[in-house]
C-alpha cells in the first residue's frame, strides 16, 4: 500500500501509539490500515467413491489436477464459499457440505478450509477456470500431476477416512523455510 | 475504498469482465481490489477447572467479560494468533493450544477460530484492553455479563464437553436478519 483507500494521501509504514508492529498510516487522515490473512475454501466433491477434480486453466500449475477451491468473498460462509467454487469451477451443487479440513499456511498469509461433499444428481461439467473435470476413482486418481501439494496430502487422508468411515476435523500448519 | 492504494487515482465499483460480483477496480491502473473475510482468534485457557476470562477495557462492550480473541495477523498461523492474543489481553501464556470451535459470522464478514488451551504455570495478568482478568470456576460465571452471545455459546460447549472429556471440532454459523 502507498495511497490512503479512504482519501488518496500517501501512506506511510509507521508502528501506531498502541501496536507492536508497522502498519500502513495515512500521513493525511491518520486512518491506520491492517491487512490480514485470506482464507481460502474448497471441497472434495465426492460421488458413488469416487472424487470430482479439476484440471487448471489458470497459472500457477496450468494443467496440473486440483480439487475446486479460491478465495472465501465477503458476505458468505466458508461453506457457502466451498460451495460455490465448487460450482464455479466444476459446475457441480455441493450437497451438504461438511467441514473436514484446516490448514495454516503463514507464510503465504492464508487459511484454507475444506469442506467434504456430495455431487448432486452426480452432474459436473467444466467451469471457465478448468480446463477438464472428472470424477476419479482412487485407484486412477493421478498423484504425479497434482497442483498442489496440499491437494496430495487432503486425497490421501479422504481416502484414509473413507476406509475407517470417520471423518474428524483435520488441522495442521504448512510451513516453508520457517521453524 | 474510493482510492487506489497502488497509485492513489480514484477508484470505481464496476464487474470485471471475467467475474460476476461488483468490485474496487482503480480508474487509472486498472488493478482490481479484493476485499475478503477477516480471522478472529482467541482462546479458552484453562487451568485446574477454571477459565480465564478478561473484562474488556475497549469498545464495544466495555466492562463486560469475554475470552481473549482479536484479528489474525499476517504471518502468524491461527493458533499463534490465538496464543497471541492471549498474551496480549490476559498476560497468560498458552500451552499445548487445539482447534475447538469455528463459527462462520458472514454478515459481518468474518471467521472465527477458538483453540482450547492450558495456562502456563497458572499465571496471567492484565493486558492493556483489559479492566481485569480473572480465573473463574465454572459455577462463578457471570452470564448476565458476558460481551458476546458466541462467548456464551462456546462457555457452554466447553462445559458441556468438559464433563464428557470428549472435545470434538465444533462449527457452526450464526446469522442475523438472514435466511
Amino acid at each position: 500500500m502507498k495511497f490512503c483507500p479512504d482519501c488518496g494521501a500517501p501512506t506511510n509504514r509507521q508502528v501506531p501509539d498502541d501496536d507492536d508492529r508497522e502498519r500502513d498510516i495515512c500521513s493525511q487522515c491518520h486512518t491506520i490500515h491492517y491487512h490480514n490473512p485470506k482464507v481460502i475454501v474448497g471441497c472434495i466433491p465426492e460421488h458413488k467413491g469416487q472424487i470430482l477434480m479439476c484440471k487448471r486453466a489458470i497459472e500457477p500449475r496450468y494443467g496440473l489436477w486440483t480439487l475446486p477451491a479460491g478465495f472465501m468473498e465477503n458476505g458468505e460462509t466458508t461453506a457457502e464459499g466451498a460451495a460455490r467454487e465448487t460450482w464455479e469451477e466444476a459446475k457441480a451443487v455441493a450437497q451438504q457440505p461438511i467441514l473436514y479440513r484446516i490448514f495454516d499456511v503463514p507464510h503465504i498469509n492464508q487459511v484454507y478450509m475444506f469442506y467434504r461433499c456430495g455431487v448432486e444428481d452426480g452432474r459436473y461439467g467444466v467451469g471457465p477456470e478448468s480446463l477438464e473435470t472428472e470424477l476419479v476413482s482412487p485407484s486412477d486418481i493421478r498423484w504425479d500431476e497434482l497442483a498442489f501439494p496440499v491437494v496430495r496430502e487432503l486425497l490421501k487422508e479422504f481416502l484414509d477416512d473413507s476406509r475407517s468411515g470417520d471423518f474428524p476435523v483435520r488441522h495442521s500448519v504448512i510451513s516453508f523455510g520457517r521453524r
